[in-house]
């Protein structure tokens, strides 16, 4: 048969990570491709004992249909928690459980972008995100990071130039791909040009509590007085991805619109994990558990940068320090062809990274970067896949 | 803030049944509105075992990203049983894990239909598929039911008269709200339609598995020999919908996009409940669990239809026989105003039901329909509530 496919998805192709991710199932390969938590942050005891407590004492309420807002006590959990560590949330806003912060960016372009309306992103951004935006028919508009976050001026004369921007989709901290954390300076003037241009922001924010330098800086939503902004948490970096448990905390009159819109894609989500949730934020030390695991990424951070200080950067590779989150964004010297870099990477030398392109609107621009994560790779795999990547970068030196 | 909402979801609102189900958590409230499997129904000493095993065994698989596609052992699995037992699955098609059967709806109404473009559903149908296609921007063109399924001249006509209806939508057991089960003959001849028409059938069975009278009848999808069906599978019904496992089988060509579709919706289906069906298949005895279940539902279909017979009949409510799935479709006698009806009877007796023009393509045409689920409540509560709907139906006689 001969399908006749809607405009929006004629263009969707597979993400360039997932595909990487194929290759990096390969045993033989050593991934540093991927965004996945550290096996050993699992707390796995916990999880186990919790889930055994919930289908013994009270089954039901796992197995039996949930409303689509999300688990009530859930709910009320994140929202004071929240509050009062984040000071985010005021009495015109909403909280939504949602199947992953992906559906939370899924669900903000569907109840304000008609095909054909644009979104601002950082350029580079998340991969999963901007193919969200664009599996809706969403044009994308892409303003350069500087090394405090979005290039302003940019951003603005991209709001002055075009009408039917709905939202900026930002990551604040730690940025994915890039590992920027924006300034406060930044994000002030950011919600101030968010509400001068009447355009909302959808703040994204997986790798916050994955700070292991520095000072926190307070989320933008924080700023929030004029319902402009909706905040996407997640719990698959601080607790388990597989549990595919994020939450939406937005202005109430636009969650609702985004609750119909989630309960005509799955109802809601999975019971026994946001239980999961809720009971190991109840009954564990969560503060001590999030200690836990910046302990544990802060040692792998330093490992991989040591690594890429003693293999990558005698040829001439350059990164940007970090503070937080998963990732480490290398540049290429000039006379190195990233593409074929990475290609050669994940063929000849069995290590997967994932190509700098993959994260720009226009993947075809001109790109030195490549993405290494630390947070998955045993660190004796990091040692084995660094010091190939720098065998690689000797064959290809002028 | 003045939010720009997309043209569409300012039409959309939550769904009656959903709202309808808010009265219902009243405690005092006798619910015969939801769809929700009885409590009895669910395998729990089975399910927390297989759980316990999982998360002490293995945590990592349950806790870790999965594939889009879902998790192997239950792909591989569901593909073998539905070629066996339902000779579901030819060499052109592949099989996906959804969260919930409802994804599947809107992954098919993603790939296939531009803003405008129509679908053709039963008249009357699943509201929450409906709503589903209409958060796309899809138009519904109803077709009425008849005893044994979709009126197949109406149908034709219909796609001799609207070049762009990319699908059809059918539940062909025991269909939500009608109870109807459509004919061999016109699954043959819908096939055939579809396939002079060019445009593919999305066949929702989430019911098949509960027929306690008569013969199974293959499903349409057995018939597809050229790629024209989607399939949509679901544990909700027959072990447990908080789980939020489905499947949808279809020609891989179709499939992948729907895949890429999903992996920005929710990267994948949480890893616990996939690998819960998985076990659960594989360790329990199914084949047995299933008969389990249609016990319970056939006698509780009795009862319900029982008190029908002695509470609603005599003033003038006729109904449709069944031979499985988890409700009744009544129809109040002319004299009698249904929607008055449905709210006097949450309000005044404490019983909800739900109101036949929820399940309408136009909401607004006359109806005097309502649909009663026999599988959540306990006997004593349908006892309770039909016995207070006879009472309100006697202060509404004439």
């Amino acid at each position: 048969m001969n399908y006749r496919f809607a405009e929006r998805v004629k263009s969707l192709n597979p993400s360039a990570i997932r595909e990487i991710l194929k290759y990096a199932a390969d045993p033989e390969v050593v991934s540093l491709s991927a965004g996945n938590p550290a096996p050993e942050a699992f707390p796995t005891n916990d999880i186990a004992a919790i889930a055994s407590r919930i289908l013994t004492e009270r089954p039901v309420d796992a197995l039996q249909y949930g409303t689509t807002e999300g688990y009530e006590p859930l709910r009320a959990r994140l929202a004071s928690y929240m509050k009062e560590k984040h000071n985010i949330g005021r009495g015109f806003d909403n909280i939504l459980i949602t199947s992953g912060a992906q559906q939370t960016m899924e669900l903000a372009a569907k109840v304000l972008c008609n095909h054909g309306d644009a979104v601002v992103c950082e350029a580079p951004s998340f991969i999963g995100s901007l193919n969200s935006f664009r599996s809706l028919g969403v044009s994308l508009i892409g303003v350069p990071m500087q090394s405090d976050g979005i290039d302003l001026a940019e951003l603005e004369s991209a709001l002055k130039s075009h009408s039917n921007i709905k939202f900026i989709y930002t990551i604040p901290n730690f940025q994915n791909p890039s590992g920027i954390t924006m300034s406060m300076d930044k994000r002030r003037k950011l919600y101030a040009l968010a509400k001068r241009y009447n355009v909302v922001i959808v703040e994204d924010n997986p790798y916050g509590d994955l700070r292991f330098d520095g000072t926190d800086v307070p989320a933008v939503k924080s700023l929030d007085e004029d319902g402009l902004v909706i905040y996407a948490g997640s719990f698959s970096k601080v607790l388990a991805p597989g549990l595919r448990v994020g939450f939406a905390i937005a202005p109430a009159d636009l969650l609702q619109k985004m609750i119909v819109c989630k309960q005509v894609e799955d109802v809601h989500t999975a019971m026994l994990p946001q239980i999961i949730c809720d009971e190991f934020m109840k009954t564990c030390d969560y503060e001590n558990h999030l200690n836990n695991l910046r302990s544990i990424y802060s040692k792998k951070a330093r490992l991989m940068l040591s690594l890429i200080e003693q293999h990558l950067v005698p040829h001439g590779v350059t990164y940007d320090n970090i503070q937080g989150g998963l990732f480490v964004w290398c540049r290429l010297p000039k006379t190195i062809d990233m593409p074929s870099f990475c290609k050669r990477a994940v063929i000849e030398q069995k290590v997967a990274v994932v190509p700098g392109n993959a994260f720009l609107v226009d993947q075809d621009l001109p790109c030195q970067n490549f993405r290494l994560n630390f947070s998955t790779p045993s660190d004796d795999a990091m040692h084995k896949g660094i010091e190939r990547l720098g065998k690689l970068l000797k064959t290809m030196d002028y």
